[in-house]
C-alpha cells in the first residue's frame, strides 16, 4: 500500500500530465505555462514534493467586479487581456477597444476600475513533511522570494514582490472601456513589464538551480544507496523536456480526436 | 528560569514599550504605527505569541536605487513621501517638487523610476510552537489575508494582496523628479488609496476580532483555571490603550529631556 502523500502525488502528476489544450485545468489560462515546466518537473522528481499550482508570471488587464472593488475573482470581474510571456505583449493595447478620456471617477467605488498588473512567478508545492517544507522555504527565501511562506499541511507558497498594479481606466456607463492614461504611458508600463519579465525569468532560473543544488542533488547523494533499487522513486524522477512534452501532448491530442471521431461514427451508424 | 521563548518575548516587549519619537526602531518610520497598537497588544497578551514587526499600511512614493531597478532598500533607493494614514494624504503631490513632462525613458533600466505604492497591513508574529503558528495562520487566512505564511522558527507573516504599484516618473539627468502622469491622475490614485486604506483598516479590525475570538478568548477559557494564579501570564495580559501609551511616552520623553538637560549642565559646569 502507498502512503497517503504518494497517493495524492500520483493523482496530481496524472492530472498534470493529462493537462493540455484539450484538457484544461481550473486556472484562467487552463494550461500549465511552458516556462514552469522545467521547475515543475524538477520539484516533482523529488519523492517528498509535488507542485499543486503554478504561474510563471503574467501581465493582465483586469476589469474589477461589481461588488467588492478590490480585485477578486467572481462577482463579474473579468480579464480583458492576459499574457504569460513577452511574445504578444508589445502594443497589446491596440487589441482592446479603449476610449481615451480625461475624466476620472471620484473614487474606485464609483465605477469598475480597469487595472494593469504584472504578477511574478508563484508556485505552490505540497511537501510530505515539515522538514521538507522548511528546506524548500529556506531555499526560496535565500533566492530572494521574500514573500514565501508555509501554509497548512506543509504547502509551501513561493512568491516574490516583483509587481505592477496600475489603475488605467474604468468601465463607462455605456459599457465602454475608458482609459484615462495615454497610449505613451501604456507603452511605458509595457516596457517596464518586459524588464520585470526578464528579472522574473532570471529569478525562476535561479530558483530552479538552487532547488536542484540545495535539495535534489543533496538528497540524491544522501539517499543514493537506499533508493538505488526503488523503481517507484526512479519513475518519479523521469521527467520530460518541453519538446518531449509537446510531442506527447500532440500525440495524445491526435489520439483523442481519433477516438472522438470513432465514437461519433458509432453514434451515427446506430 | 524562563524558557527561551518567554525570554525573547520579554526582550521584544521591552523594546516595543521603549519605542517612541525619541527612541526609534530600524523601520523607515522609526516608530510603531498607532493603528497597529491594539492588535499588537492583543497578540502580545497571549503567552505563546509576540509581534516582531508591523506596518499598518502605507502610501509611499519611492525613488528606485541605482543598481537593481527592482524596488529594494539600500543602493540609494529613497522614499520621497510616506504616510501611514489618511490625514496628510490629500494633495501630497503639491509638497513634492515635480516637473510634469511628456517624456518617458525607453525602459526602467534607463532611468531611476519613481513609484507610487499602496501597501496594506503586514504583521510578523513569532509563535512559541507549530500549533500556535498554525492557529494564527488559519485565522489570518480565513480573514482574507490570503498571502500569509509561516516562515522558519514559527514566525507567521500576515499579508493581504491589497496594493497599488504605479510608475509615475523618473529621476531626470539634472536630478529633478520628472512626473509623466498628470496631476489629475495623481489625484485619482490618491482617491483610490483612500478607498484602499478604508478596506485595509476594516480588514485590520476583522483580524483583531478574529484573533480575539478564535485564539485569545478560547485559550483563556480553556486555560483559565490553570493560569489563574500565574502572575507572569497576567502581567503579559496587561495592555495599554492608545491614550495610555501616549501619556506614558510623553512622560518618558519629558523625563529623558530632563536627564539630558541635567547631563549637559554637568558637562558645562565641569
Amino acid at each position: 500500500m502507498q502512503d497517503s502523500f504518494t497517493q495524492k502525488k500520483q493523482s496530481i502528476l496524472k492530472e498534470i500530465s493529462a493537462n493540455g489544450p484539450e484538457n484544461l485545468d481550473a486556472s484562467p489560462k487552463g494550461t500549465i505555462d511552458e516556462h514552469c515546466i522545467p521547475i515543475i518537473n524538477l520539484i516533482n522528481s523529488h519523492r517528498d514534493m509535488v507542485t499543486t499550482s503554478s504561474c510563471s508570471g503574467r501581465v493582465s488587464v483586469y476589469l474589477e467586479g461589481t461588488q467588492s472593488k478590490l480585485v477578486s475573482k467572481g462577482n463579474e470581474g473579468k480579464w480583458i487581456f492576459v499574457t504569460h510571456d513577452t511574445t504578444n505583449l508589445a502594443k497589446w493595447y491596440n487589441t482592446i477597444d479603449f476610449q481615451y478620456v480625461h475624466e476620472y471617477p471620484a473614487s474606485s467605488y464609483e465605477a469598475r476600475s480597469i487595472l494593469y498588473k504584472f504578477e511574478a512567478l508563484i508556485l505552490h508545492v505540497k511537501c510530505r513533511d515539515q522538514a521538507t517544507a522548511n528546506k524548500l522555504y529556506s531555499v526560496a527565501m535565500n533566492c530572494g522570494f521574500r514573500e514565501s511562506g508555509i501554509g497548512s499541511n506543509y504547502n509551501v507558497a513561493i512568491r516574490t514582490s516583483i509587481k505592477l498594479d496600475v489603475p488605467i481606466g474604468y468601465l463607462g456607463p455605456d459599457n465602454t472601456y475608458r482609459c484615462f492614461v495615454t497610449e505613451d504611458y501604456l507603452n511605458y508600463i509595457t516596457n517596464v513589464s518586459f524588464d520585470r519579465f526578464k528579472e522574473n525569468f532570471k529569478k525562476l532560473d535561479q530558483l530552479h538551480d538552487a532547488i536542484e543544488k540545495g535539495i535534489i542533488n543533496l538528497d540524491d547523494e544522501s539517499s543514493a544507496d537506499a533508493v538505488q533499487n526503488d523503481s517507484k522513486h526512479k519513475s518519479l524522477k523521469e521527467w520530460e523536456s518541453i519538446e518531449e512534452r509537446r510531442a506527447r501532448m500532440k500525440q495524445e491530442g491526435l489520439r483523442r480526436k481519433e477516438e472522438l471521431k470513432k465514437a461519433k461514427e458509432t453514434v451515427t451508424s446506430d
